[in-house]
């Protein structure tokens, strides 16, 4: 059976969000953290924003300032020489790469885990020089009483995988770079395995190597050692472009289940199942062949950067895998799948 | 006053070693790690070898086999489209990068600090998937009584940070990847600092980044955490084009002295000098505007990559910095230092 797409997909859209200043636009709700907290369902979204009103001769990227506290529009002029404009999602100049918008958190929340309130100020924006160029694809994991946030903390220094924690999504820590860049796409399980966390990241490696997936341990969630190389891409179909970890694990009767995603040869953006042995995590039991979720819908196939389905975290719930998913990196999408006919499509 | 280099450098040169097998020759001894066991001076020395009798048609990578636990070459021709065999360490074909040399350790000894004792078989040999291209330019860090050896372990998954330990250089034990890729140069300080290990290490980051020397902290010597970003290159001289840790950092009156290497436009490598502060290693003081040595001597300019000094440790004792260098990627090297005029070049 297919996922079941939400009717009223895509449930969060852009305009849905007010921007955090009256000059700027949200140009992408996506890729959102995913926790329950009592009754509420909580989404924490990734909002990207850029300078209102683009001009065509023109390429802006908004920069967080961390001496200042203030967010600055650094521009370039659309015939300057050396330059790259052709990426909706980055430019690269002579004196360096730039992010054509600037992300932060918004905590929305849900009664029915459709309709979410979303607050009109970020809950949680970029604070210091790793965060610069914002604060990307958040995976949240409950250990506890508290929700562990990990996501990608951008600048000019690299790609790092930062974390942060909070008990209720109001008040939140930050605990530094836990991973070095480059990484991406970390997403820490959700109880120890034989008095050990782990973990599962994504190193863009050069020279030698691809963007493959990693596990990861730790003593504290703070310190991670011990690497392991997990997967790489296929050597054909939906996944033989790159891979990464995706939704944060979570634990089923035949394994530790990880929704990851992979990248064909033409930039599809796919979602897959992983499932690794309860107790050797580093052990890789079965790997989806077919997806178990591409994009087919009209907002999965159109937006800020089309053909992506990507996923941040699920709730499992009563055998159902309850994914939000971003769309386009533009939208925010609901779908529904049966944990039993993932796990029968491993055999 | 200039490095005192030693009359009888290169000090250990390749016919020095024997190879690890008849069919196989040592190309380059060098970048060797450093440390002090009672009254002997041990060098862990990288060596380098390649299949013997090189042919001008043909390009050969030679390969540790984690299945067989034997070394296999792989051959391809000159001819072979979409190959570039124009660098002396590594070529490219369509189906990956390759090596032309394998890397392995051996243990030499000296009571002088000038004459070795190099064994005539491997100590420490690649020995799993992530040494399969070899392991390169090791750290040894003397903690308690037991060395930490941190080194580049290669293979198609990429460029990671190894630990290994000794007690006496006669057995090892493994660790694991302690950094994950893409990783090199990383060098553990001797002690804790307020009840923590230190590292530094050198990212090779994509996309944003450049190759700049971070700092990482431990509470294990084996997990590794709080990434802060130290020093990138200078804006213009000796070490504009990248920099990167190398020698194992020691304590001084004024700060943890840490001599770096750096690369200009040119690819040259030379030495210059870091100090950090004593209890926040994250705080820079100084550094050095000049290098403290620079390719000069004919050994240092001509070899396998030729304009480099690269130093993996050295010892300081009485006031003495005696450093052994790699010297175009070919030769070990001597030379000696005032750690005085070290320490007044940085004011």
């Amino acid at each position: 059976m297919p996922p079941i797409r939400h009717t009223d997909n895509p449930i969060i859209k852009p305009s849905d969000v007010v921007p955090s200043r009256s000059d700027f636009e949200v140009v992408c709700v996506f890729n959102a953290g995913v926790a329950r907290l009592g009754e509420e369902v909580i989404l924490l979204l990734r909002v990207a924003e850029r300078p209102r009103g683009s001009r065509a001769d023109r390429h802006d990227a908004p920069i967080y300032n961390p001496q200042t506290g203030e967010v600055e529009v650094k521009s370039f002029h659309a015939s300057m020489p050396g330059c790259d404009f052709s990426d909706s999602r980055f430019f690269r100049t002579p004196e360096g790469t730039y992010l054509t918008s600037l992300s932060h958190f918004r905590v929305a929340r849900s009664r029915d885990g459709i309709r979410f309130d979303i607050p009109e100020q970020p809950s949680l924006f970029p604070a210091n020089e790793y965060e610069e160029f914002g604060i990307e694809d958040p995976r949240v994991t409950k250990i506890g009483d508290t929700f562990y946030i990990v996501y990608a903390a951008v600048s000019r220094m690299g790609i790092t995988g930062y974390m942060a924690s909070t008990k209720d999504f109001v008040a939140f820590e930050r605990h530094g770079v836990i991973f070095h860049p480059t990484n991406k796409d970390i997403a820490i399980f959700p109880e120890k395995i034989n008095g050990k966390y782990y973990a599962l990241h994504r190193p863009s490696p050069v020279f030698l190597g691809k963007k493959d997936i990693w596990l990861a341990e730790s003593p504290d969630l703070h310190a991670w050692g011990n690497h392991r190389h997990l997967i790489g891409r296929a050597v054909d179909g939906w996944d033989s472009g790159h891979v990464g970890g995706s939704a944060v694990p979570f634990r089923t009767e035949q394994g530790w289940l990880e929704i990851y995603h992979g990248v064909d040869s033409n930039q599809e953006y796919s979602l897959g199942a992983l499932l690794l042995d309860l107790e050797e995590p580093w052990r890789v039991l079965a790997r989806s062949k077919n997806p178990i979720m591409k994009p087919e819908a009209s907002y999965e196939k159109e937006g800020f950067f089309g053909n992506v389905v990507f996923t941040c975290g699920v709730l499992v719930e009563d055998g159902v895998v309850k994914l939000y998913y971003g769309a386009s990196d533009t939208y925010i999408a609901y779908a529904e799948l049966s944990l039993d006919e993932i796990l029968e499509s491993l055999v």
